[in-house]
């Protein structure tokens, strides 16, 4: 398949080229600062990007914001951001991508599992990523041209937690969080939110 | 207690007043247009309604707009209509709420049952409703001096099934729904999403 990957530079997103290439398949990498150049808060550029690529199978989305802090220090602002990066640039992107899929494409997002299990400081990423698996669900019931969209939840991930200096124990590696991804574009699955927990292999 | 509700001149809103009337508690109304006037999208009006009011025990809020159609017909403007009022409208109600509620005192905002069990035409209320309840189950771990915040997630509504020319079967009264709410300010639950299909009388 082609899939596009946006977030390829990112923790995550790195893994899930590679496990997608490891697969067979044909993979387009697109961030904000490499490979094919994209901002998802800007719908323009979401679809300046589209254009450049055609015949596309897939869209992968690893990116978008969102802020995380104590509930009494998250300002208006912080809010702002996880809306119109993490929720917003991906609800933006999977609608534009509905005109630039083949028939029975898919659209695979990214939340995060404090959507479900918040812990002190998620407030806003907690409605963001709740937000979007709400979209999920909801837009699941009405995609056209056979075309599924799914999300994946990737729980705390072990290089992000090395990266903050944190025990990495807990955490899932991004290598496993990143076969997930590869179930949802190989898969029939349709509306689904991914534990990756349950694909690591 | 003293409470105020927000959206008090709705189909739910209306209810909730005269059901909290009928606890024998005392009630502010507050809405776009009557009682004490507030724009829930407006911070600066959230803010002076609380500046008007001393000593509440409780916040409720049946107010906030949302988009409702089909996916494909659904604009970037629907999106943010409900982003803004239904979802950002009431977290600023709460975050305001926070600095003017006695101890002890709640906060109860509306979703709807689209959040978990969407149908088709509700990406965007699904959206905004999963995201308000991620919102909320977060907060809640990290609310000051005993508040407590909660959200009533209301099933389709009998009054406004008839108003839209539906079957009102399937719908519950609006007196029934709430009693959901009356159970929100009254009990010492916290961060939970309140179904008032387990609360009618």
């Amino acid at each position: 398949m082609k899939i596009i990957v946006i977030g390829a530079t990112g923790t995550i997103g790195g893994k899930v080229v590679e496990a997608l290439k490891a697969s067979r398949h044909e993979v387009v990498a697109a961030a904000r600062s490499s490979g094919i150049k994209v901002n998802l808060d800007v719908q323009a550029s979401i679809h300046a990007m589209f254009d450049q690529i055609r015949e596309l199978d897939a869209v992968v989305c690893c990116a978008g914001q969102a802020a995380f802090k104590p509930f009494t220090q998250l300002t208006h602002a912080d809010y702002e951001l996880g809306l119109h990066s993490k929720l917003m640039g991906q609800v933006s992107l999977a609608r534009a991508a509905i005109d630039h899929l083949r028939d029975g494409g898919s659209i695979t997002l990214t939340t995060g599992t404090v959507a479900m299990h918040p812990i002190p400081g998620s407030a806003s990423l907690s409605m963001v990523n709740a937000g979007l698996e709400g979209f999920v669900r909801a837009a699941a019931l009405e995609m056209p041209r056979h075309l599924r969209i799914n999300a994946v939840s990737p729980p705390w991930v072990r290089e992000t937690l090395v990266k903050l200096g944190m025990d990495p124990s807990p955490g899932l590696a991004a290598a496993d969080v990143a076969q997930a991804y590869v179930a949802a574009v190989e898969g029939s699955h349709q509306g689904k939110v991914f534990d990756p927990r349950g694909w690591a292999r």
